[in-house]
């Protein structure tokens, strides 16, 4: 028998190795099924490969995969040991970050529990694997950083025996052959775990690629959200876009301003506090995942209005208030004073580079009928045009933001509305009317655009609306080669007025994921019969 | 104070009084706040209240409502004991089947964990509930048996102090007594439990409340089937149609042919065991609900085959065999011989007086190819009208389910294609076109009707959808009075294409709980905002 336990650690080049399944074995399984010495077949080019692969579905298709022909034979991975250990053998104090235990678990863990009086290995023939070597090239892996706004995601993986090697250049890209390397490994009937030989060489097509949560319609519970971040990470998802707050509620408990989720969240339980943020920025990092937090304004503020005063216009009847609120009122210092304490805050509480500002569906009405907006409007030169007050306000808003270092990110409307935005600012394109246009038109203007519009998830229908998510293609605009690049990436957005803990995650997934593989993998990975075979199983893979 | 703490069981009248909580002190308060001597108003007459009933939400509303003006003063509720009594005090071996403590746990059961360190109770003024007498008249309860096809379901509930009556004929209205009870019961922000002082006069509109379950296309685990009992038992349903094999599995477990569920099912494990089956059937039982399990043929059955050889027709090319198979061979001894072995077996697990047959979408084409078949419609006379060997077919399967002494339901196709049909047979309407019209023409032609039509909930669409399913008046089809007494209720309907154990209660619930308030309250209960507030409370609840 060519088994071996492995439990020392070869350095791979210059750059650092990890050991990653100490005490596993695993086995490749040549698909011609020929004797482990004859040399499996080379094809003459990486192949976008589909059909080859169905045992194991990856999802999404990586973009250059080349396995064994033939079907496969019978090989076995064990524990040695006793119970399940931390993947990664740790030569700095926080390197275990890098490279979870948790797949490890989602591989063998369930069937080492259930298998522990498992017959032992006899001699074999077949050809396997003992190691998954993992190697990072860059000098500073980024364990310790948060996820960039591009970060390098490519990887190479090689899958022969005895040892198959993972390299990526920094660890965002190791975190996506992790992902791809327990897709490729699968549990026959009777318990032996098969991997086809394989070598992946794989990169994202579009560098964000985002789920929008609201966790303002209905509160979602600190669980719902990371139970989100997990199918994120077996998705190759890398941005949770967190709509945080709105009209109906403020979860986010504030350091400076408690009143607003004390008074504006549904209840004391409904918040979010700042140890919860912490705990779900953390849990997103490690899977390589941005959190953008959005504190929508100028609208969808009512919620705001309950715990700080005099931040909403007063609407007018006449001469005389009704009693009701509209947007942020954009006329006061005490306004500005406010939100530059209020995004002082938001921009040290979360560490990405961006902030989504906002600044969609902006009803008029109310500043229209306000006596003394009309007179500011006056006194500014406006007119009657109140698309130049908002854009009064939100340049303001985007001054403030600025000035703590961040980039923002803003909807269409904004754009639209032709206020002063940075060169660094993304568009977020959501108007499903002829987005194509909307694209066309921010990318011309010079703006990073992402794309949204096509996949409003919590529109549902009956059947597998899946396809028409996964037929969407972002760059069917019309455009510029340079005006296409521009278009960094794309959300599936789960807006929460018909979902809470009780159905977010059958409703976001797997629909969701047709939206992963049409933002990671190659434009002409369009086939839909396949797409279906292999999203089945990923989905069993996911449950 | 006037609390007291009750264990002895006073009888009531001269039947059945059960003592219900036994430890439990409940307080009514009346709604107009006066002091507790002060008699509370007496409306002239039953109302059809809504308005009125805020904080207890009940749903379905009951037929007649009376309960005192004003608001809720405050009162407690608190166990004495230790921890949690079964709810009934026995005096026959089985009486606790009769009233199960389910219903303690669901008024108390959490606050009292929640709570042991609540205050104690001090003196107090208002008026207090320590007992719910549940009277049932009957000189046999019912509690042995299995719930029958029009059950008296009928109650009256009087809740004043110091003591609470249900009176029910038998056991099956006692039960949904029980659950109304349950509802009135509420928590408030200090932990102390409310009741209003009630009259409660009520009784379903429609004998037949179902809802269609179906484990073939996805199985379901049995904890999903019992998870939706109970949903259906709070809101009032008393019918579960079980469509339990079709052409995708044959999750059905027999004792008699064990091969088609070895070989039909999906796995061995995604079967339903004898043990299963009764355990289903027990559940559904204590909860006043009828299982009318369905055994679709002669269509829907390609899982039939792969475990019973020769069951189904072989479709031809010409001359030539294709290798597929459709409907169920009409043409042969063997498959009446198998028929009438099976429907034994059925007939004798499922107790239910009813057993479904099906009858559906059978496609003809198989039949129309196969040489044999069409030998045997000219030798029947039946030309080239494939209905009337359909109808052959049906009588046949008819003559048997009949012969060991039970109804059954059939599709309306079966109808339609003019079937010879025992008088007692129920019709189910499930096509979307017309229904109306094809009500009328069922009760017309003299046959009880159930109705599915416009209640598939498995077609799903963005937003509430529920006031579709509420607004559907099951009545308003031409006929006259004796047909509209043929009409005995209706059926919401989740086929199981995109349904499993992951979505299954929040796709179903609280939509279906719309038809159940149609199927169970009187009709003019019609109105969409105070319903969409009963249904808001109501699913708080349920969850």
């Amino acid at each position: 028998s060519r088994r071996a336990m492995v439990r020392a650690m070869g350095l791979a080049g210059l750059l650092l190795g990890l050991f990653l399944l100490p005490a596993v074995l695993v086995s490749t399984s040549f698909r011609h099924g020929g004797p482990p010495t004859e040399p499996a077949p080379e094809p003459a080019e990486w192949e976008l490969a589909s059909s080859a692969v169905r045992e194991d579905s990856l999802w999404p298709l990586p973009q250059g995969l080349r396995t064994g022909a033939g079907c496969a034979g019978v090989c076995v991975c064990e524990r040695a040991g006793g119970g399940p250990v931390a993947g990664a053998v740790t030569s700095g104090p926080r390197r275990r970050l890098c490279f979870p235990g948790r797949y490890y678990e989602y591989m063998f863990g369930q069937s080492w529990r259930r298998q522990r009086g498992r017959r032992p290995l006899g001699p074999r023939a077949e050809p396997e694997l003992s190691q998954l070597q993992v190697v990072i090239e860059a000098r500073d892996p980024g364990c310790h950083s948060y996820p960039p706004l591009a970060p390098r995601a490519a990887y190479h993986l090689t899958v022969t025996e005895p040892v198959a090697i993972l390299k990526a250049d920094e660890v965002w890209g190791a975190l996506r052959g992790l992902e791809t390397f327990s897709q490729l490994v699968h549990e026959d009937d009777y318990g032996s775990f098969l991997v086809n030989e394989s070598e992946i060489n794989d990169f994202p097509r579009f560098a964000h690629r985002g789920i929008l949560l609201d966790t303002s319609r209905h509160y979602l519970p600190l669980k719902s959200i990371l139970t989100n971040l997990d199918a994120m990470a077996f998705n190759k998802f890398n941005v949770l876009h967190w709509h945080i707050v709105d009209d109906q509620s403020f979860p986010y408990q504030s350091i400076y301003f408690p009143e607003l989720s004390d008074k504006g969240a549904y209840s004391y339980n409904h918040i979010y506090t700042p140890t919860d943020v912490r705990l779900v920025i953390e849990y997103a990092r490690l899977r390589g995942i941005r959190v953008i937090p959005e504190f929508d304004t100028p609208g969808h503020t009512q919620s705001w209005g309950k715990g700080q005063k005099d931040l909403l216009t007063p609407c007018y009847s006449g001469e005389y208030p009704t009693g009701s609120f509209g947007p942020v009122n954009p006329i006061l210092n005490t306004t500005y004073d406010f939100m530059t304490k209020f995004y002082k805050e938001i921009s040290s509480v979360f560490p990405d580079a961006y902030i989504h500002l906002g600044g969609d569906e902006v009803n008029f009405d109310c500043w229209k009928s306000n006596p003394e907006v009309k007179e500011f409007m006056k006194k500014q030169g406006f007119g009657i045009d109140y698309a130049k007050l908002e854009s009064y306000y939100i340049e303001k808003i985007l001054d403030i933001v600025s000035s703590y270092n961040k980039g923002y990110v803003v909807w269409q409307e904004v754009f639209d509305n032709k206020a002063q935005l940075k060169p660094d600012t993304v568009v977020q394109v959501w108007m499903g009317n002829n987005y194509a246009h909307e694209l066309s038109r921010v990318t011309g203007a010079g703006f990073t655009a992402i794309l949204a519009a096509p996949w409003y998830l919590d529109y549902i229908s009956y059947g597998q609306d899946w396809k028409k998510y996964y037929s969407v293609e972002p760059l069917n605009f019309p455009g510029s080669e340079k005006q296409k690049k521009l278009l960094i990436g794309g959300e599936a957005c789960l807006w929460g007025e018909f979902v809470d803990a009780t159905n977010l995650t059958p409703r976001l997934w797997p629909r969701a994921s047709a939206v992963g593989e049409r933002l990671w993998s190659s434009s002409n990975v369009t086939n839909l019969q396949d797409a279906y075979e292999r999203l089945t199983n990923h989905r069993c893979r996911m449950l």
